[in-house]
């Protein structure tokens, strides 16, 4: 009934699939109508009908990143959920934090190309208060979920309570950041087994 | 006596100031040959005597932030070196190590400037698989030097001997950096009081 609508929808998943391409080979420096245009077999043209300037582009860029991290699959994080009934509170704690600290890290190829674009986001984003501002915050809620699974932990008596979760949270934060940019730069010297390994050794000194 | 090269030494020292200023500010997202030319108040055809192409302004950038960090001050690491005569041994160990480690942070203002410009700098190394390698290099002999100041204070009492000092030092990198780009995004969570208490904290579970 509403052809025009499903062709319009079906642009729109072939834009923010050559955005994704873009940025995953180029980066955000090379992130252009040029680009995204040559990538589609389109003309710039037909680009600058979505993205009036080289912003917009960006801030469709980041939207695509968005979503997509929502959307992909958490293999860790959903083994632990698998282990126990929801809510029965078997699930949670040290195992679920662990679960979904692995699921952040760069342990499989398609990982490896979220976080690089995740990572090449952090330049644009720095050069500009607003996009800043809504980095820090998801950086932000992701701390205050890390801070639930570590709560959960303490209650659970896994972690130890002599620090507050948010402490813990902030902390773990951190260091999964860094092997992160770590492990993207030098994927032989921290191959999967590695990157948890570390994250093991970190969780232990907690 | 030599005038020439005299005016050819200031200039180079102008570009790269005006290359830092950019990089500053719009990151190297914004690093074009005409934003550089327009710090300057200078042309973009000058500009293009000194950088035939995008690419060698990218290279430029990098290695002006190289030598930046080379010579910057090292308040932390030398108030420790200051503290006792070179060669006992008594300014090694866990104290060199966290001076080190605090000299990294952005605790300063213009230490967060070369940060944010360190930061910026992955979404381009990550684009080119040379500049990776570059960067990668950078990153395992900073791990090996963060290791040589695990292993002396492993080697003092100070630290367990229970890890080698390689994987404690890939560690700590990692909670380094993770902590470099939650404190650029958060400032006004992440104040250098705070950034020191994580860092304390982190070492302290060593």
């Amino acid at each position: 009934m509403t052809p025009a609508r499903g062709d319009h929808d079906a642009r729109r998943i072939e834009v923010s699939e050559a955005v994704w391409r873009v940025l995953a080979e180029r980066g955000f420096g090379g992130l252009t109508l040029r680009a995204v245009a040559a990538e589609m077999s389109a003309t710039t043209g037909l680009l600058t009908h979505y993205f009036p300037n080289k912003r917009a582009l960006l801030a469709y860029a980041l939207d695509v990143l968005e979503r997509r991290t929502a959307d992909r699959p958490r293999p860790a994080a959903e083994s632990v959920l698998a282990g126990g009934t929801p809510g029965d509170g078997a699930v949670a704690g040290l195992a679920m934090l662990r679960a979904v600290l692995l699921d952040a890290l760069p342990l499989t190829p398609e990982n490896a190309a979220s976080n690089r674009i995740w990572v090449g986001s952090w330049d644009v984003a720095l050069a500009d208060p607003e996009l800043a501002a809504e980095h820090a915050e998801r950086y932000r809620r992701s701390r205050e979920r890390i801070a639930g699974h570590v709560a959960d932990a303490q209650r659970l008596g896994e972690l130890s309570l002599e620090k507050p979760a948010e402490e813990v949270a902030a902390a773990v934060q951190g260091f999964v950041l860094g092997l992160v940019v770590q492990a993207l730069f030098a994927p032989g010297e921290f191959p999967a087994a590695r990157q948890a390994e570390l994250l093991d050794g970190y969780l232990a000194a907690l």
